[in-house]
């Protein structure tokens, strides 16, 4: 254990659920890698995704900032050239920033040309790759459909399957992503119905394994210069399918109960919820067959993901990289998978909202909070001013918004840590902005939550609000609820703080706005003299030579 | 009268107030030549400057951008690479953009570097000079103390100064905004006392008439191509001192009675109105001897600027520019000039927040609004959305913040005009945070007005709250006052709905926005199937197709 980090080792896997972790509780799922890793780190159960969506909660993962700041606010909404990324941050500290697997990033092209940066130099690919040296860039969803591709880009995943001999223009989807049926013949992973079926690959080819090949392939390859390696798993996003002996290690005994009431589905739904809920993938998630036949699968690409983490961190070990290596392990948002009468994630109930956090810091200073569960309220933004200060850069408030978990990550409890986390959610490309009539620009959701309430905001409609206290599962609207009205003018009024805050005043450091503050009148702009008598000793004397040697 | 303009000819001064026109109203100060102008355009009487300081309402002016949006919320804040300005809306229009005077940018030269963007190319130089090719940047303050020169840059001026014979190391000071007294010895024009007197050039050599001149060789050699040229002049701005016979032009006798009440100064003032009480510029503007010395030069300084207009507005008729090019005359923001105890701008009193605006529309459409007032609200921001929209160009709304002035201009009232107007001021850089001890980034106003109010957030502190219509000289602040609870509930809403609005989702239009929600599932993702059957026709076709080539 040294004084400082070297390196950071940052995964994420996607889509990955609070709570189907071992150490977090989940009553089936077994992840003892994933555990013993928790047992020597912090795991923060309330942690926030910015915004339950891939896109937009990645983006604040990798500039530190809200998306109301960064403006990237779903999926294939380019981040504006100009936004500084983690790369950015960390470069600076002598750290090579690189990436294996998923970020969702999509490039300002537009913003590119304007300011005359190649695509193809140095500079061009790292503002293309949102700040990571692209080692293995793969965002895992390779569809093809009557438009085309859905991505431009072949993933170097495909090739590496037909080497092996699997055929096709898309072995990813056509081995890796889909089942067989008992005549050999091909079942689409996309299709649910297939999720219990074993993929056509084994284990060792398919996607989570091969990340973590090339997550290993960096770190031997990475010699003397310490680096931030971030190993984004594309799973246990859908399509939900995993090779044997993953896809038969759960089944439907050990698919919890959904958390929904049929009062959330009543009159009283909140109109946007009520559009959410009529999403084709909630009514397809509301059907019992589905949560049996999806939710096994899932828990399996988890104990594969687990299984896998088992190997990267035995291979650490070797390295002796526990030793000065920072390690996080979380996620980008959840998965309903069915609670509340909704798939995928978009809203902000918890399974949604929540992501897993855990951070292993190697110092020394950490060994007293080892093993600990943090309560403090997190959010993903924490995690890059995290890095900043454990590899003793300079804090940089004006620009990044988070907060550093040093402090927590070491048994100290801040005296003024944040009261409110905000996620956001930017529903104008969703069916129910369709539905529900609204703009462009106003099809938007903001959540605020405290230790016991969770507001949304949603302009146009009435509050949602919910008591996670007394209602944990969030079964109860008391978005209009008389007696509630003080605790909604509260949350609304942390809300108009954080909106109101100053996020776009990067460019000058608060130390330069104190330091130019207090030298006012010294650079020979004089505001609000009458005459010479007015100035200030020795501003008078300095002034009265320069007028003269002027004369 | 063409269809459409071809050019614009953007016109601002620095430091003008809304009232400091004959056309506006003044009972003593004469501006016939912008007066005729009016006559021939619409002059908006309620218009409202972003944020009452240069640099901040500048780049307003330059992005369509309010402060909370691009950031650069004070002078000499960078405004951050990316951000786009007038000349990447009108440039890609066929317009070539350039300046003549003062934008105050500040190039955010940390971020040029960051992306490789070199300052001496023709993108580093347009990103640096806020997207104007700067045929003559000239901001207009060159003060040198015990610090050194305020300015690195050594303004062309000072060349052709030192070319007549002005001599010494800055003959901006030493002569065009410096006086002499009786013995010849130069009296600073940086004292108020010697506002009174002529500067030591004659009126051809002084700063407003060079900067018209510099305007004509623009225009005489600008040949076919269509141009933008931004003339801005730093006039009325102190130094207040104005060459002969304008500073004799108005004497005591014309200076109006200050616009103040003892009250305001009483134990009910506002801590924050109360700390900028307390600025020197405001201590000096309270006495009456500082107001008799500073406003006749500071009308001589506007009578100039209106003689020059004459003269460029003539050479602009002998060319026939009337015919089609659009022409604005505004100002960046006013002066209290001991109003309400201030001098200086900074707060929102009229005579600070609210700025002149005339715009002169070439088009035939235009001709039944000539020589009309009208009293819509309207903000620095509608510029670029004005000029983007008479050039026929496409409205850019999720990066414009502001409306195009078109339809007012043409005498139509659009339906769903503004209802509220915004300013916003960063005081982390003046005394007043250090009086407040406020800190870096809670040093922030906000205003929101409607027709008859005004409000202003003060965050940590009670809200300010103004009645225009009962109380048109603003004296009476009803910020606490029990009887106006619903009006500032009403008004802190509207400041909310505003804090909230999506304005960094830069990168996609809306147009793309509703173009890709309304056709999902057609690229190949597919999300929520129970299997092919769900798939709506004919996609479930095409979708076997492939699956069977495939396999």
């Amino acid at each position: 254990m040294s004084g400082r980090a070297r390196n950071i080792l940052f995964i994420m896997c996607d889509q990955l659920r609070f709570d189907y972790l071992g150490c977090a509780g989940h009553p089936r799922l077994r992840t003892p890698h994933i555990d013993a890793l928790a047992a020597r780190a912090v795991r923060f159960s309330r942690a926030y995704a910015q915004s339950p969506v891939c896109g937009a909660s990645r983006m604040c993962f990798y500039t530190g900032r809200y998306v109301h700041s960064h403006g990237a606010s779903w999926n294939d909404v380019p981040l504006k050239v100009g936004e500084m990324t983690m790369g950015d941050y960390l470069r600076p500290l002598g750290l090579r920033t690189a990436l294996v697997g998923k970020t969702h990033m999509r490039a300002d092209m537009e913003g590119m040309a304007r300011l005359g940066i190649d695509p193809a130099s140095k500079i061009g690919v790292l503002t293309s790759e949102c700040g990571f040296e692209p080692f293995e860039r793969d965002d895992g969803l390779y569809g093809i459909g009557p438009d085309g591709r859905y991505d431009e880009r072949e993933p170097r995943y495909n090739d590496y399957l037909r080497e092996l001999g699997y055929a096709g223009d898309n072995p990813w989807h056509d081995w890796a992503n889909a089942a067989a049926d008992d005549d050999g013949e091909l079942l689409s992973g996309w299709f649910l119905k297939n999720a219990g079926r074993p993929a056509r690959i084994p284990n060792e080819h398919s996607e989570t394994p091969y990340m973590t090949r090339r997550a290993m392939d960096f770190i031997a390859a990475a010699g003397d210069q310490p680096w931030c390696l971030h190993l984004s798993y594309i799973k246990p996003h859908w399509p939900y399918i995993v090779p044997a002996p993953y896809h038969a290690l759960y089944d439907a005994a050990d698919v919890l109960p959904a958390v929904r009431a049929d009062s959330e589905r009543g009159n009283h739904a909140h109109p946007v919820f009520r559009a959410f809920m009529d999403h084709r993938v909630a009514r397809v998630f509301a059907r019992d067959e589905v949560r049996r036949a999806v939710i096994p699968a899932y828990m399996g690409l988890i104990a594969q993901i687990d299984d896998q983490l088992g190997a990267l961190f035995e291979f650490m070990a070797d390295r002796d990289l526990f030793a000065d290596t920072m390690i996080v392990l979380t996620s980008d948002h959840g998965d309903y998978l069915g609670d509340h009468w909704l798939g995928e994630k978009d809203l902000f109930h918890e399974p949604s909202v929540k992501i897993p956090l855990i951070v292993f810091d190697p110092t020394k200073a950490a060994d007293k909070a080892r093993g600990t569960v943090c309560e403090a309220l997190t959010e993903s933004i924490d995690l890059l001013p995290t890095f900043v200060e454990a590899l003793g850069g300079e804090p940089q408030p004006h620009r990044l918004e988070g907060l550093s978990l040093l402090p927590l990550l070491r048994g100290e409890t801040p005296p003024h840590w944040r009261r409110h986390v905000i996620s956001e959610y930017d529903y104008s490309l969703q069916p129910a902005a369709r539905a529900l009539d609204t703009g462009p620009s106003a099809s938007r959701l903001f959540m605020v939550a405290d230790a016991r309430w969770k507001y949304i905001h949603a302009p146009g409609f009435r509050p949602m609000l919910f008591d996670l206290q007394n209602d944990p599962d969030e079964l109860v609207d008391r978005g209009d609820d008389d007696d509630c009205h003080e605790v909604r003018q509260t949350m609304q009024a942390a809300l108009m703080r954080w909106a109101l805050r100053a996020c776009q005043r990067t460019t000058v450091s608060d130390e330069e706005i104190c330091d130019r503050r207090d030298r006012p009148a010294d650079d020979g702009i004089l505001i609000g003299f009458w005459d010479a008598e007015d100035l200030p000793q020795p501003l008078r004397r300095t002034y009265r030579n320069i007028l003269q040697k002027r004369h």
